[in-house]
């Protein structure tokens, strides 16, 4: 099973690149020419045919009777602030999968035993060619189950507690945390901050643990010892209201704190009601909710990460070592609001 | 092809309301039975028995080779504020069909004409049973389309424009968005607010035209004249700036305005704005932003929509005549929020 991963085929934004147009004036050429300038049409004519592009590929479709299918699970709903990022991955995988002749769909699971039995059912009915799962653990039984199996899966996500990060079995891609929140620190400290907090998840979480030491990692490049680090940095579970209780508990102690940067948008939130607004927070998602309320955020940057995923399956399909070249780190993006609408506001 | 939909099976969830235990309970029992005391065991070992659950209807699924499935379009990332309605929308879809044997597939398209090549290529190659569109319109050639070849599908939103709402066979579902406003602006004047203003989208998208008229619905029973409400009343494209803007003009021409409904929450985000939090502001989409800050919205229940949309597929498969039964109109849910936590900080 474990291939059939078609190659990467020109796209429609390949065509447009190309032919210095929009999609949607590919599009009309394709669809309805006459709307659009002889000039313009000649242009994308002559780009379709340099590129080889076929729309839809639907000739290859045809041959093979239907897409190759990439299975993905879909939690109920209810994601609260971060659910959201799940979900533009979602988007970019469906958009960027097309482009390749790869149809995704959707399953459901309320629990790893469950979602096993989901994956036996897909692929007893050969319904899928291909799973892509949201986050993985140390024994976790599904990767096991899907090795065993010789299924192509990639997980968004690094294996968390597996001693050996780099099994060739098993293909992720990941958003490096650490690099992002140790970027957003040292901007905050470039700008003048005397004194940044870090508001984090207990210890534990492998998300979150890399999160904390990229902050720790810019405080003690600029010369802060640990034991003041220590005493810059706080714990809470995710949530408003924990964030809010935590950011205040660590104001009191430390009054001269100047920012924050904390583990997800949430937490930021908790922090921003607990700071009144006075003192700039960085969240991390970069979610719906960071954006329409104005606080600087690291954005995952979920383009990418299809991208990587879609390449990662694609080397499985042309059955490739996996090795180092079987993972990707994608460098997120830290996105500074100096003051939002809403902020704006509070101050 | 328009056949097939299966009829409602008992799901986990129905096992576990008779059993009076969670979901989770009932998959432990499934799945891990040590770790549930036997009391427990019985009581959901009886339900199954009584519903004739079967998990994830496997039999059923290995005799037909695969489960039945729906295709649904999903837009390129960046749903600003109230894309999270589309997503909660695709999430409970998923949830809701799997309980009844249905997978979903995601597709994309960048127009009209290239939709139709999409339901083409999977109608070819037998690929899927039925589509869920987000929208329709007059002279949608997309619907022509799936009508004239046949093909069951149901739209979550009404055909807008199309002279005869109860079309045999074009199978809808919807939201009452004027029944939401309405009744929001009626809790709104019965809490003592003199002069309820709206702000919404132009005239000529079927939607808002709706949203509006609930509102003045409401005043009109209130004793309200036209030509008072009208002055109440404000246009401003979708967007957190343009509604910022309207607001502020609207609250120049009425300073003694106690309250605002707009027609979503980007324009009650740019309304709270523009007043600094001190007029009452209701959005509509209840969407992650509208809870983060605290405003009130109205919630569109999507949970409902996906049941009524699954609702109807299986009255296409069954064949059955449409009329006014091939069309459900959910209320929405008025969410009223006296003070959010950030909000609070405005005041």
């Amino acid at each position: 099973m474990a291939g059939g991963m078609p190659k990467r085929l020109p796209t429609v934004s390949d065509v447009a690149a190309l032919a210095g147009v929009s999609r949607q004036t590919v599009s009309n050429v394709l669809n309805s020419p006459a709307v659009v300038r002889e000039g313009t049409r000649e242009r994308v004519h002559t780009a379709i045919a340099e590129l080889g592009y076929r729309p839809h590929t639907s000739a290859r479709r045809l041959r093979t009777q239907r897409a190759a299918t990439i299975a993905v699970r879909l939690d109920p709903v209810g994601g609260g602030i971060s659910g959201a990022v799940l979900d533009r991955f979602l988007h970019a995988l469906a958009e960027r999968g097309e482009e390749r002749g790869l149809t995704v769909m959707l399953y459901t699971a309320v629990d790893p035993d469950d979602e096993i039995r989901q994956f036996r059912r897909l692929v007893d009915a050969a319904a899928v060619d291909a799973f892509v799962l949201a986050s993985t653990y140390h024994g976790d039984p599904r990767t096991e189950w899907l090795i065993e199996h010789d299924q192509a899966f990639v997980t968004f996500g690094r294996p968390w507690g597996i001693p050996d990060l780099t099994d060739p079995k098993h293909f992720w891609v990941d958003v490096d945390g650490r690099h992002g929140v140790r970027e957003a620190t040292e901007q905050l400290l470039a700008r003048g901050a005397r004194s940044v907090g870090f508001l984090g998840w207990p210890a534990g979480s492998g998300t979150g643990d890399e999160r904390r030491a990229g902050w720790a990692e810019a405080l003690r490049d600029a010369g802060f010892d640990d034991a003041r680090s220590a005493a810059l940095s706080i714990v809470a579970e995710e949530g408003v209201a924990s964030g809010r209780e935590a950011a205040r508990a660590l104001l009191e102690r430390e009054p001269h704190l100047d920012a924050l940067v904390t583990a997800s948008d949430t937490l930021a939130l908790g922090a921003l009601i607990a700071t009144g607004g006075r003192v700039p927070v960085v969240g991390f998602d970069n979610t719906p909710v960071a954006e329409a309320i104005g606080f600087s955020s690291i954005d995952q940057r979920v383009d990418e990460v299809a991208v990587a995923a879609l390449d990662l399956l694609d080397a499985v399909g042309r059955a490739q070592s996996a090795g180092p070249s079987g993972h990707r780190l994608i460098e997120p993006r830290v996105v500074m609001r100096e003051s939002g609408p809403l902020l704006g506001l509070l101050r």
